[in-house]
């Protein structure tokens, strides 16, 4: 839509659609993209440039003129050089006073520099407006017109007029500003498209740690362990037997470390007696990313829900029931229903159903256009009362699931606790210490701490 | 990242980079919380009180006033007290201004006085630029850093200026401002972070009381009056049976009670020959809550695929196959496909899935971020025209599923029907008015009376 | 609750509160429903109209003037008249002058006229200031509150001041006002309510293409061959065996369609030896597509997944399951555990549910919400190495799952051959040649072609 009413407009002879000129000054690769773009979006664009002999790289549409000269013509410029060269500018102090000046550079790594890029071209040109822009958005992205990704254009600068303008550019082109205040934000911005998943690296180490641990214990003890002394080759459990067993003992032992800090930092209010002291850096960190480690959670729960749903599709089941149906057959009798069996095995089906049903509703209020739209008293509501049911009807699962085995002998292979076993511990320790906390003789100096009051004023010094 | 930006900030000299004072009225939790944050960010905090005795409790880079002195210091003034305090401010009404007093407070119910508190602030001192923000923020989040819920704060003011003041501190603390127009909007701020789902109230409330009326129907027939005529003991039938009867029916229902309005709409609108007059209350409040409605029969339906899917899984069910093989094979025989079973069950599934299919699409649509995504005739096209294929699929997977015991005596035990004959009574009603609706001759006149046209003016008195 | 919030404010004697002034030209159904909304809002709204006669269509609390007078009554004058009609305004220019006209007017088909219906009546009256807004809203969700879909609002216009205005009408109505940029965003604003999925068009069409072909195909293999050669009516494998064999394959083959045309770019760019001329159109068209292909390849997978799941409820496979024990319960013996089987039937179904789980990653991270957050890094990992990774999966699970039957004569019926082997052939060729490019000795110069490096300047031309 946007190219054919700009082709429309190219038709058009009325002039006061013609947009008004923008500077660039820099032809490289990013300059030239954002020129094309420009003028396919109905703007005049005059390249400043060093040597004004026209390249052919850059858009045939386009002026290409000396820096102050081509700085004369527009009111807008676009710093499209590296923050390196950004001294040979000084020079032209007068030539861009009161120009507006768009920083899009980037850096190679994260605060690279004690300023941002922006704030060091301000402290040089001291006359001109600047305003961070357009850094996150890729040039081939630019280029070829294929903007999957995020269309948000950061924004921000000190002079209100002159973000303005840029952000009327960035519209222009298709893409949506997004205003993050002043030019304090753009160490901020620069450092945003360097960013791989900054939140994330630490769940996910920690869970591929931990799952890589369960797997070989599993492999060790499922596998190994009936090759030595029952002589079965049952290697193809690594295939889906292993990873689901090793995937609800991850979804649940996450879940409840989602939990955990909440309850660490209650109790050390609780000690302190304050909320005015700072936590210790590990649980700040711990708290931060607590929707990450329930995500990473909810995709071990769903591929434990997937893997359990296809095992009548398996081979190796099909095997084992049918030999338990010819055996009874040759045997000439039929068992009957064995009521206490019946009765776990839905009650743990339908526990897990209910639990998974829950996880997943926790998962989609955390969409952000979801969350977005609750206010803090629901999200509250959804992400503690909701999710401590979760785990318990996820905890309550595995109880029923593995309660006869527990005192089983053959469950502890080579004097080793089967993994369920050892996947209940921190899910049980969260819960017991979460009800402790929720008894009303706890709970109101708990609470009073949160709402300001001190035991020990000194504390805060 | 903010974090580290703002500690750069903290080491460069560069004073033009201190962000400007804000004065905080107040020193009660939530002040403090809003004073350690803004410092946090790089402004400078004075606080205004009655005793200005420092007290270790506030952030000790602030300073302590008397609130005159306090408010000469700033432009914006944060107006941390309640609203009863409200009265004392009058005196300091030429301290005051022009200043930006930014109303933060918070009612303990909806619509608890005649005005917004921001309007009561504004009439008290109708020489100062008051704006309602901050007060949908807990201070809890604050403090803590884990705003995991919304980060919007909702902005409304009569004067733009002071607004966009305001709006960039929100922006520096790492908040994302939504400015609601003038301060008439205060009122409906006030009233957010009190609801708690207000929507999905009636929704909730109306399936919970349904779903129980057919759980209870449904332990009378399946499990007592199995127990008491055929003396089989069925009780684990709770935990997956009854509950895998009970989630279609209701899924079933809460569809078609999605599509009744629109019906009863359509035939007031004929009825009444215009389209100017209001609904009926309770016809309004339901239109309102279709979406949620619609959601809650996904889940329901989510949970009825799910309890389908694990039944290989369950011990009864087992045992019930079993059972059968094993007495086909002491018999010596073995039964042949049945192809109208066959047709039968391959049909239901098919449709179950498809109907299902198109319920999850639906869902998917809802998502606040995809319908603003989608203009009005997509939205219409998705949610009416997939709506209806859905209700029809999902009203055909349960006629086929239950065709066969329309006429079996054993489905009507102590002669109540069974409930998926209950559960088709709504949505057969809907398709059938829905198809007359349809007819061009009663399509055409609802046409015209929905583009403005009326049969009977006087009516629209 | 704005309209609880509005109800007091109409009680309140408080003139302040009272909202100014709004005139609309024209009493159509549009006019009317708006000017509803306003009063509802707290405008006093005054129509402007040929005929004073108050008709009792126009809503009670409003005045109804001739043009002149009434648009002296207000500063913001809403032109709910038809384009055709606008010339009739030109003899008003001077009423006119220095007002805020908002154009909500549609067309009937995509560019209609060759200039904006707005760009067209800020020519007409040069002395007014032109916004389009309101264009994208319905009158029946406007009258009946029931604002299901967007509530966004797009606002163009070249005056800033102007467009804030309407903005905070917009805002007073409850929704969501979105700046455009200025008036030459009119054209595509106004094509953008007769959308009906545009991009979605070509993937549709193409997969329901495919699917029937795919789906006869089958029909002619599985059921026709079977009957004629077989004397087997298996009729009913068209409700689930059938859809589930073409599920998979166009699954398959979409999913390899959506990283063909990024193969087919690098093979352009690197015999062009330069990033500077355009792909041609259907290259271009192809890469704005893959989204939308993407996501029907999801679709397609996950009904597969569902028909998959609900094997074992089916009559057919309970009938054949039960069939091969009672043979072997009479035939006297248990065939032992068939490792190689167990092995090849969990790693197909391990293949097919991590590459799903893949998928589904990369559905979810497609949300609109989502992908706004992550920047361009994470969005070319997750999108491209992800991606590809469930390309290879799938594959794999396909090669895996048919191995077996590619030298079995039984998979060439009629000489034609099983369509799992016409799917692999995309996908299997999409991955050599990618696996070819990523080659260190093409992949250095497509990188340096990426940068902006040219082989050969005279392209460029």
């Amino acid at each position: 839509m946007n190219k054919s009413s700009s082709n429309t407009m190219a038709l058009t002879p009325n002039t006061s659609n013609k947009r008004e000129t923008v500077c660039i000054f820099g032809t490289g690769d990013f300059g030239r993209a954002l020129g094309h773009k420009m003028i396919q979006s109905g703007y005049a664009v005059v390249y400043g440039s060093r040597s004004t002999q026209i390249s052919n790289l850059i858009p045939k549409d386009a002026e290409v003129l000396g820096h102050a000269e081509a700085a004369q013509k527009a009111a807008v410029i676009i710093i499209a050089i590296q923050r390196q060269h950004y001294n040979f500018l000084t020079p032209l102090a007068e030539a861009l006073h009161g120009k507006v000046l768009v920083d899009i550079s980037n850096n190679l790594k994260l605060n690279q520099h004690p300023e941002s890029n922006a704030e060091y071209l301000a402290q040089l040109l001291p006359g001109s407006k600047v305003v961070k822009a357009f850094n996150t958005v890729s040039a081939w992205a630019l280029q070829s017109g294929t903007l999957d990704a995020s269309r948000q254009v950061f924004v921000c600068g000190d002079d209100v007029e002159a973000k303005q303008m840029v952000m009327n550019i960035v519209r222009a082109l298709g893409l949506t500003p997004l205003d993050k205040g002043s030019l304090l934000a753009a160490q901020e911005i620069e450092n945003y498209p360097l960013q791989l998943f900054p939140m994330w690296k630490f769940p996910i180490f920690l869970s591929l740690g931990l799952a890589a641990f369960f797997f070989f214990y599993c492999v060790a003890l499922d596998i190994i362990y009936t090759y030595i002394y029952e002589n079965n080759n049952f290697s193809f459990f690594i295939a889906i037997t292993i990873p689901n067993r090793v995937c609800p003992v991850m979804a649940l032992i996450l879940l409840a470390l989602v939990y955990l800090p909440g309850i660490f930092a209650a109790i050390i209010q609780l000690h302190r007696g304050t909320k005015y002291r700072r936590f210790p850096d590990w649980l700040d960190k711990w708290m931060l990313c607590r929707k990450q480690l329930g995500l990473i959670a909810l995709a071990f729960a769903s591929l434990h829900a997937v893997f359990t749903l296809v095992s009548p599709l398996r081979a190796f089941v099909r095997w084992r029931i049918s030999k338990g149906i010819i055996s009874q057959a040759l045997n000439n009798k039929t068992e009957p229903l064995n009521n206490t069996n019946a009765w776990l095995s839905d009650s743990y089906l339908a526990l897990g159903i209910l639990g998974y049903f829950l996880f997943v509703l926790l998962g989609i209020t955390s969409l952000p256009s979801v969350s977005n739209n609750v206010n803090w008293r629901e999200f509250r509501f959804v992400q503690s009362k909701l999710g401590y049911l979760a785990l318990i009807l996820c905890t309550a699962h595995t109880l029923v699931y593995g309660g006869k085995w527990f005192l089983s002998p053959s469950a502890y292979k080579w004097y080793l606790p089967n993994i369920y076993i050892l996947s209940l511990i921190v899910p049980c320790a969260v819960l017991v210490v979460k009800f402790v906390l929720i008894l009303p003789c706890i709970d109101k100096p708990l609470t009073q701490i949160r709402q300001g009051w001190e035991r020990n004023p000194k504390y805060s010094e």
